[in-house]
């Protein structure tokens, strides 16, 4: 694969692509997308499999041909990149709290509706963790995801009750893994902000109000 | 809190520490240790919970009294502090890659081994998620992170057979948690390297043989 600059593989349907996708509108960049049709299994194709083995999207292959997986390490590589509008944080100690909260809202958050997903769509059967395995649902980790997320929104709740944004002072990209799952649980779990969690909804307000959300 | 540098809160019983500590090692720095008693469930403590909300080690508190905690968020502080001996990659692509590979490392192997662990051990009933939320164990969790850490076994086994380590050329952060994920496996689950890895083990034996790893 020969190309002159990064081209991300992605999809509409995916919620970790859309991360990547609200990234690159943040900064201003311009990066070719190539869509991978998840509803008809493009990604486990031969073709796409060359490109990033465990079958997931978002892919970001550069101009070598390398392929760089993972939403955390494709920001990686495009702050580095092109760092005007930085959203990974300015100094050593912002880093690392972007860092800290940006994984804390993937795992707490994100991760928590993802399971609640993959353990209860009749299409996911045996595909309940993303990647080349095959491993069966658990039907008791649907309501177990439900916890976590109601946990997550009240945790996150507190935090935005003493700061304008989930890492601090900044739009960060801690902000846009909290966004990308406040949409995915309305969606997919139909669990919306819960009313009385004030300083959630105000954060969210201003921040789907963003342009780059609609990436 | 005030001190002149960064604090480790730390235990030695605590793989996740171990990460850190290693990583430290490797760079051949200074950082005071201090320890947190897991087994007296110090880390529940009002102090303790002063430091850390979520009662999870590691935590570095900084010298304005800021805390980073999640390993990853962790290492990006030391990293961007005392760039000597770089253990997160020197370029964006390879920052990228480490940052790849490490996940992997963390999400197939490392976590796979803590899922087996918190929900199997008595002494963990009620916490199998760590964290701040009580979450009952799972049973069927248990078979699974076999399933999973096997799985991790047999992929990086792959991968170390074309590259000396695992995120390419050059040691790094994703040997650190790989290396921890293989003693984690062997201690807790019982699993050491299956016989006939051979890339695996020629990787281990080689990397378990340098001295930052007895940190």
């Amino acid at each position: 694969m020969t190309t002159s600059a990064p081209v991300l593989y992605e999809s509409k349907a995916s919620p970790n692509a859309r991360r990547v996708r609200i990234f690159i509108a943040e900064k201003g960049l311009e990066i070719p997308l190539r869509a991978v049709d998840l509803g008809n299994k493009e990604q486990f194709s031969p073709a796409y499999k060359a490109i990033n083995p465990r079958s997931q999207v978002p892919a970001l292959v550069l101009a070598d041909g390398t392929t760089i997986a993972e939403v955390p390490a494709i920001w990686r590589y495009l702050e580095e990149e092109f760092p005007r509008h930085p959203l990974l944080g300015t100094t050593a100690k912002t880093r690392a709290l972007v860092a800290m909260w940006e994984r804390r809202a993937e795992l707490d958050g994100f991760a928590a509706v993802m399971e609640g997903v993959r353990n209860a769509v009749e299409g996911l059967k045996g595909r309940a963790l993303s990647g080349p395995h095959a491993y069966e649902q658990i039907p008791e980790l649907v309501g177990r995801s439900r916890q976590r997320v109601a946990n997550f929104f009240a945790d996150f709740d507190a935090r935005l009750a003493s700061v304008p944004f989930v890492a601090g002072d900044a739009f960060s990209a801690a902000d846009i893994t909290t966004l990308v799952t406040v949409d995915f649980a309305a969606g997919a779990l139909k669990m919306p902000i819960p009313a009385g969690h004030a300083a959630l909804q105000r954060w969210y307000d201003e921040v789907s109000a963003r342009p780059a959300t609609k990436a």
